[in-house]
């Protein structure tokens, strides 16, 4: 069934179905895009979709995994290494999340937050999608004297920069979205540090 | 100026009222939409809308079918009367918004959030109302010998406390989910306090 040209398995061929699936998505929504239309849109069959990821729920999330923004670029990020002379690793971290949002597409994100407000199941995807590409990383500079505290440390550092990029780049809040990146990072930047290693209670 | 059949304060009328200011927000935006054009919409009198509802805002919060009215929540939250002895401001408000949420219906607000999301007309609306509801009261204990620097302040703790409600109510990452009240003002309190009064540069 496949179209010619095309191989299964061809790392072609999953990267449009990923594109197929993004585009969707930001189209209809979690519950409104269907495999079918995905495969359409990429030109394959529905059972090589099914083949490579299953259900709708699992292309949803490999389809959200921000191709340019792995956890090890997060990972990556947040390290001392690239912290600029000076500066503070919440402040590096709020310059880092504007940068990247500031030069790429959003609607993946906008299609992903839509989702979650709609279905239990997409809310539950990007939950998951955060612990994994998120929390974690984070987690790993939010070093403890009480471990139990890291996970906590970690979603309040994700839950602020979540308020920011949401009031900067889809409410377009106005001191927000006109801040620049310094403002922002020297405003956002203490309340991190603070989430990662100062005292909480 | 009222429908044949019609009573004034008949729940027909009222629904019609809302109706036709749902249409007029979603199609002018807050600022844009005005009381007279909706009462035209729905062929009443301009004074029986004030009646029913009194301000544009109470009236935006009934069409939405938002549980409160946000600027009078927020005035009430932000009084100096309103904290417990060693309590700070911006404890009080995490406290205060937590509570909120725990004991009202959180759909309204997941419908405003998702009709933001979809739509940039819809954005606006949100943004305005954000504007005029939360921002103009948080401004008013955001004292500043920069005035300029006052919106600027009321928009940082907006966005951190729809992050907080975001990811506590929405989207439940575990750690900020299941804290518990005190837990989150300890944590988030010192944040706001800092955006509302501290040194952001």
């Amino acid at each position: 069934m496949r179209k010619a040209g095309r191989r299964a398995g061809d790392s072609g061929t999953r990267e449009a179905i990923l594109e197929a699936a993004r585009s969707q998505f930001a189209d209809f929504g979690y519950e409104g895009a269907t495999i079918r239309a995905i495969a359409a849109a990429a030109a394959v069959d529905p059972a090589l979709v099914h083949h490579f990821y299953g259900s709708k729920e699992s292309l949803f999330a490999a389809a959200m995994q921000l191709p340019v923004v792995p956890s090890e670029v997060i990972t990556g990020a947040i390290s001392a290494e690239a912290l600029r002379p000076g500066e503070t690793l919440g402040q590096h971290m709020v310059r880092f999340a504007l940068a990247l949002w500031d030069t790429h597409e959003m609607r993946p994100f906008q299609a992903l937050l839509r989702s979650a407000l709609t279905s239990e199941s997409a809310a539950a995807m990007l939950r998951e999608f955060l612990a994994e590409a998120i929390l974690g990383p984070v987690a790993s500079v939010a070093k403890d004297s009480d471990p139990g505290q890291t996970p906590f440390r970690a979603s309040l550092v994700a839950s602020h920069m979540v308020g920011i990029i949401l009031t900067r780049y889809v409410l377009k809040i106005g001191p927000i979205a006109s801040a620049s990146a310094d403002e922002l990072a020297a405003a956002v930047g203490p309340s991190l540090d603070r989430y990662l290693t100062g005292d909480l209670r």
